[in-house]
């Protein structure tokens, strides 16, 4: 067989067996992609620890837990604060009944050696380097040197991003609640903005938006919402603080919500009357520079090159320095995941964007002492381009007409 | 010199040191005492990421960051979303001022690779091996490769529990904190337990409380406040539903709050009228097992014999195997830290307790199909034993005479 006819069968055979999973219901489908990627990630199976990926494999809802995936197995370990939700797992989702629950005895590490001593498997497995401590993998090494010394061959391998890679572009399911949950944050966009007042605190503005998200639905607050003023607007990262709202300020609102377990994200940034030209300058900038960005956006395309396009914007105000971060971050089962949008050079892999993957668009501005900008969208790889999920107007003037 | 000489000369140079560490303000005092356990722990240096301890040491509240704690300098390395902001705590706390602000460069890895190039120190630096990834560690050590081909012998140490050891002992401006948030949690209490009424759903009663959080002056809720009830209450962790209160339900109401950045935590279990002998016999067991553990609390007590005073309460109810967790967990910049009180021969240090110790007692029962007690309070050892830092009747009863 030739290399292009080889090409071209294992070409057959992905469509096929690509086929063969999506007829499978969500979890098992998951299940099934994670293991289509064990040879190549060179482990024969893979332990699930982050929080957030067990939740993407099993629908568990836990701060802590194992999950087992083996060539043709599944193990479930969980402690008796998550037992009985579990169970609920596997037994209401019909696709997960191949998973065996196993409950901790002693300690997580030593559970899991129970486990592979009695199945005598193991074999390379990988461990989720980047959300295990290195304390517990030295841990977990040190438990697995019980099974060790019965005989069978278990080697701990270091892995990154393989069930990330898969969570990156969202499936139906996933694309209809972030759709759903960006809408109903754009509900609440629209209330924040006008509780940004002169004479309210910082905390105040947090405390009712915190209640509007609440109110629109979600489980919770995906992060701290900022609201920043004057010159704490200068932070990126400011935390809440008693200032009083003054005229004149700028003031960066940038909240989220968790809905249904998925996360979106918004920021928009308003003045409290009167109106200046100094804080104009900065939010024409921005407001140019998430333009550009989203106008970048279509499959094919890297992530930084999105970031390229804000940061090339900003850079013709003279705002290249101003710009302290990234300009945008996957968003789903967590508020920060991939894909990440931005500098070219930076650690995380700058893949070409795909259709199903959701993001934020942010560009933000800084200047210490006055503070700062940031303009803040959720985003959708379509098959055409971008479709903006987000639904709010980005110059807040109409909603300060009467401040 | 002879071996008790040598002690009583190092007891008398300990003591001085401490005289010489307490008069420093408190930043540089915990510093200083972080350098103190340097070669115990066989490290030159300490390279501190977890959050928490970063905000220890320095005061930075930030979700990233790099504090290398060397001999005799401090280098503080943060992106620019925290830069500002590191700049603030290390010009407010005149003690932190021999600590050198480095913004990131590229990568943190990068940029502690270069600091070390340049000062030419290194050395055995430890790294925080409870907080650091698998991933982090491996990328770190990649970094300082370009470090040792300059010549420098750096090794990075996997240490465990420097920072943590001496954040374990509260100081006094923290117990003044913790007391303070204690008792603004209890006043939030009062109002909780009278919000649990039929009718209302679980999801209603949480954002009744955490309104209620807020508005008794915390920053935030310490973390997603649990409203489990009826066969709900069964799940140690709950999550939030939409399932409406019904009579009789018992109700599991567990919430916290952050307050100056230390967290409290509280739990009452209700019934919503009528009361039932089914449900009193749950809470007159977990009663007991509270008020045995807080009787157990007292300096030189391990915290396991606390965790075996509300088991064995448990116990002679014949309710041993309904208590799934451990009796508390420290509390102080994060919600769950040192000590922990659970049973012997689990992973945690299991030591005995100290004077500015502050944690939770919260023993629980959970039956399937059923439902759940839990209650919790607060505690700080004190020198004589115990002070129950939160303040709210355990007994439900009253609060459901007009239910």
């Amino acid at each position: 067989m030739r290399a292009g006819d080889r090409g071209a069968a294992n070409a057959a055979s992905r469509a096929q067996r690509q086929l063969r999973v999506s007829s499978l219901p969500p979890y098992a489908r998951r299940i099934a992609r994670i293991r289509s990627s064990f040879a190549e990630a060179g482990i024969e199976a893979l332990l699930v620890t982050h929080p957030a990926n067990l939740r993407y494999l099993t629908g568990l809802d836990a701060t802590m837990g194992m999950l087992l995936v083996e060539a043709t197995a599944c193990t479930l370990i969980v402690d008796g604060r998550y037992l009985t939700a579990a169970r609920g797992c596997v037994g209401r989702a019909g696709e997960l009944r191949q998973t065996t629950i196993t409950p901790v005895e002693g300690s997580y590490e030593g559970t899991l050696a129970a486990v592979l001593r009695r199945t005598g498997r193991g074999g390379r497995v990988g461990v989720e380097s980047t959300a295990m401590t290195l304390a517990a993998f030295r841990h977990l090494d040190r438990a697995l040197e019980s099974v060790r010394s019965s005989g069978a061959a278990v080697e701990l391998v270091p892995v990154e991003r393989v069930v990330e890679a898969a969570r990156v572009v969202k499936d139906s399911g996933e694309i209809e609640t972030l759709r759903e949950a960006a809408v109903r944050l754009s509900a609440v966009a629209r209330e924040a903005v006008a509780l940004a007042r002169a004479g309210r605190t910082e905390r105040d503005v947090a405390t009712d938006i915190d209640a509007a998200i609440r109110g629109a639905g979600f489980t919770k607050p995906a992060f701290d919402t900022i609201v920043a003023s004057g010159p704490n607007s200068a932070l990126p990262h400011a935390r809440l603080g008693d200032r009083m709202l003054r005229p004149g300020d700028g003031v960066v609102l940038d909240f989220g919500g968790v809905y249904d377990g998925y996360c979106v994200d918004l920021t928009r940034t308003v003045q409290v009357a009167p109106a200046s030209a100094a804080f104009r300058r900065l939010f024409d900038a921005v407001s140019e520079a998430h333009a550009a960005a989203i106008a970048a956006v279509r499959p094919g395309v890297l992530g930084s090159e999105v970031d390229s396009a804000a940061r090339d914007a900003l850079a013709r105000h003279g705002l290249a320095d101003a710009f302290l971060h990234g300009t945008g971050h996957g968003l789903g089962l967590e508020v920060h995941e991939e894909p990440r949008i931005s500098k070219a050079g930076t650690a995380h892999p700058d893949e070409p964007l795909k259709p199903g993957m959701v993001f934020t668009i942010e560009p933000g501005v800084y200047v210490e002492g006055f503070g700062g900008v940031r303009i803040e969208d959720d985003v959708l790889v379509s098959e055409q381009g971008c479709e903006v999920l987000t639904d709010v107007p980005v110059d807040p003037a109409p909603f300060l007409a009467g401040a």
